[in-house]
């Protein structure tokens, strides 16, 4: 299978190409960056196994075909422009931005900023968070979840899944994330030496991930789930932790947390359960693993939730790649795992 | 005046010898570290004013006299043994460890994993978070607040002097703290491989600044506040957040909670509250100076609120030597400032 | 072709494990770690393809078979005792240690502290810096080069090869790596606290890596080379630099240096040379590339010759595949690359 | 003695600033930086000490009066036009670029990358490299010492002193400094992600700080020094060290190097000589302290010499501190150490 890759030397493109170079069925044809166009792939990335060089957006986009498939890891607002003109072309795209994430279009400049200018295509959308619900062969477009969506979903997810959350009070997610979900934007406060032995919360209470979580929560709890998220920003490359916090209903016990857990992450190949520690980020970098764990709090009536992933492979690339390999009907696990 | 400091070339020690040696009032007269017992201060901390060696801890107390002030960054266990042999010998003593915290003795077996060997200790110390309330000339003995919890409630304050927090949920606060909080421990878990481009929740819900958090925020709210409480270890040598989530009374706005930040902060000589950031480590690290801010979430009902700090200083010399300043009647910002 | 693991937990270890995981012709039958014996591989390596549980260094040696190679990432000493017991038992063996890089048993003592228990295993060892000399079919026992030494000479081998360094003064590498070089070892001077913002010569003129250098530069030189070697431990988790400094002879002139490493490392799969920029390290990071780069300074007549690799990989384990990828065989870039 | 800083929100301007606010003889009149004009100072730095406000460049030039003294903490450009137009106002200057450190206005072009527009006030600066030559009361412009150029020269120092060093070949020196040596420059090549966990050379054979650390060491060896210098980039934020590499007289041995060591530094306040361990960044960081230490490689007959010092401090702000001392007949510590 031919695929495209648009945005391929930002962090999220690199990471894509990294996995595509070791999948078995793929092949990347072209990969687009206007940063680096005429640049060797190899130039960043030095295992790519060819001598395949960026090419720009335009001529990336001039040369897709029938029957290929495009992942933008492009920005919401190029994916906007994208997604459109290579479904146009007959392609089936994954998109990893915010684009297509939300199903009502009047949502987006509230949380995204701008005015969606093509919200015809949410309803034709499919929302890749695979453990929730992967695409199929005939899903021509899929919008990739959100970094810290993916985390909190699946630190939430057994314990709505299993009834356990009382519904008297929101549910907190306090998110942490290192900085290569912030991509390769030049800004100040992105520098090494302002990030470096510090720490700040940011998007309080207004990240553009609140709805996408609060509509798979919402679909898993069968009724509507309040959520309020804030960021922070971490002294580290890559990792991301939810810590999900949500009102225990009457009655429940760690038990039945527990057993929620194991239950709702049994079928899941790329998600752990521990139960003797809490995730920790360091032993699931550079993979597509996620690790959760749940603790009641007895004295406070509140369930302490936790998923730690990589943020640029389980929260983009490796979950991109979830997603084209249903796309395909292939194993969900191909090109994923060490064999 | 002179001073003693226990545990003197620890984190918390060395940073309570750093300040010291700028104190216009105070000479550090022994400095113990069963360690370090023999070497010259200056090998730890070029800056250090003069020859002073480290002694053994058994050799400091033999010499501390009647008048003298004891610092102890010990652990909790040899505070526990020191501080009454300190008060017996006629000094007055500063304990940077949880060892007299806790009103209720019965509560130690739980967060601390011992029996408290002095309960008689525990009514004569002074909570010494001095936002809250600082000791005065006839304080004997001070039980300098923990790290998380001197953020937690700097951030927490002002919304509970307020009343603004509603009664119907309990307060979740999410601790996040760069790796100098946890000592110059031996254990794996703390090497810098480990430690180093990764991130994980610890001590889940049964953190042991939990119930002094609770019972500070139950004095400001004059009721019984519950909170659930969870600490993160962050890649980096200083800095610690306390992320506040509370649940607004209804009828309360983000102009209420603003407002409620400057009055209560207003004559806090440490404490800077901001309206168009959240607090940063970074811009307080090497500084006794904590930033707050707080948000309304308007959508799910729930105060945002922050508290930045440099857990060795704010979190524990710099806040001891506030509480020095205060048993001394000096102005409380002594020796903590430029100037 | 089975292989066992010795040493498996450590972060040597671990990577052989990661690689060997997506090895196309191993398999893995034994992994030793005396600290997880009966731990699950998965625990610490979420990727891991099946089952397997961390044995007792005893019990992997007792299971050990005629046929098999022996992958030892364990101290010196132990693969001193292991290498002798395993070739005994008919294994083949390559020792990540530095056990058997020396074929003078007398330099033991001066540099690595204690004497050599087995010499006569010396002179059957193969030094197994595979782009000067790879193993072959018949060889019993690789010693698998330094992740210093490795860089130093992949630096230098160009210069040296085609004769551009003076003999008139010594060649003086400074070495600069990240902390999983230490392995994880607890030692109070490699916690976190005290590695981050901080930066440190060791082993100043007396480094361990030294006599292999030494022997592998006089090998290429055709004369006994003098090497001043410091190593620098540097606050990040992996990744190396050798920075050499040699005296130019005279004439030889830049166009001569770039064509020199052209030449030297155009056959080598691993290597890459950089014309447009010096090396960096985050660039081959978790790969077995190294990225060479050498500039003449005309004004003083050095060679400044550069070389960057991930210890962990093309310093230690990535290398030790490429040895038994050719003890068998195999081809070189066998399971190291994409494809 | 007011005092003007140009260039105040940087990182050496900051640090100027946090020096000066606990200066017991200074005021800072007004602090430029015109992209911060109208924050308060206590916005970045919240120990300041009053309300004073960042300036534009243009307006702190206009307030500026005669007997006043500047310190530009600005890039060379802009320090080569403000330093004549306040000098011609009766202003004396203290200059942390590299504007006025060559004596040979020809150099530029070279090392700089521009020709000097003011060659006639290069012999009116005073290289203030204090250990070597402080500036007097009559000074009226001082050219403060590069970082890189303050560690060399003090690593170095002792050996040239006590003529230690050969003249067959050059000084090689291999100068490793955190982020904030390059100034808050919106470079790609700065972002957190792209330093931290990487390691590289930069400005190979080719530093700027080349020529002043030959004409100091020249001036100490009363003879022409060749140095091959070249610089890396660690990611941490503040910490430098340079490794000097020089070839040892015939003849001289350990006990020569310890002992010219301990002459060369003993007078001077804030450089100390080590024996038992090589130099530590982290030790000296946030202090105007250098560590130095040297060691003779007998086999190679190399003397290996460390100076390490924090960038900002000694090697930038409390060098320029220790100049404007001077320049006021100060005690040369004032304001820099804790009394």
């Amino acid at each position: 299978v031919d695929v495209v890759v648009f945005g391929a030397s930002g962090y999220s493109g690199l990471e894509l190409l990294r996995w595509l170079a070791r999948h078995p069925v793929v092949r990347v044809v072209a990969a687009s960056s206007d940063a680096l166009k005429g640049a060797p792939v190899r130039g960043r990335l030095p295992e790519w196994p060819d001598d395949l060089a960026f090419s720009a957006h335009d001529a990336a986009l001039a040369s897709a075909r029938t029957g290929q498939i495009a992942l933008l890891a492009t920005p919401a607002k190029t994916s906007l422009d994208l997604a459109p003109a290579l479904l146009d072309k007959g392609l089936r795209v994954i998109d990893l931005s915010g684009a297509f994430r939300l199903v009502d279009a009047a949502l987006y400049p509230e949380w995204y900023g701008f005015p969606h200018s093509h919200p015809g295509l949410l309803s034709l959308a499919h929302y890749g968070l695979v453990e929730i619900s992967a695409p199929n062969r005939s899903t021509r477009l899929v919008a990739n979840p959100g970094c810290y969506a993916t985390a909190a979903v699946l630190a939430a997810l057994p314990l709505l899944a299993s009834d356990l959350v009382g519904a008297g009070a929101p549910i907190v997610v306090d998110g942490k994330s290192g900085v290569t979900g912030a991509g390769r934007t030049l800004d100040e406060s992105l520098l090494f030496a302002e990030v470096a032995e510090s720490l700040r919360p940011y998007r309080v209470a207004r990240h553009q991930h609140t709805p996408e979580i609060e509509r798979a929560l919402g679909r898993l709890a069968k009724r509507d789930v309040m959520v309020s998220f804030t960021a922070h920003l971490v002294p580290m490359r890559r990792g991301l932790i939810a810590s999900v916090y949500a009102p225990a209903k009457p009655g429940v016990s760690q038990a039945d947390v527990a057993r929620a857990l194991k239950h709702a992450h049994a079928a899941h190949a790329f998600v752990r359960v521990l139960e003797d520690r809490p995730p920790e980020t360091g032993l699931v970098a550079y993979t597509n693993f996620a690790e959760v764990s749940a603790t009641l709090d007895e004295r406070a009536r509140v369930i302490a939730a936790f998923c730690a992933l990589d943020n640029l492979v389980k929260g983009a690339a490796g979950q991109a790649i979830e997603n084209l390999n249903a796309m395909l009907g292939l194993d969900p696990a191909t090109g994923l795992t060490a064999r």
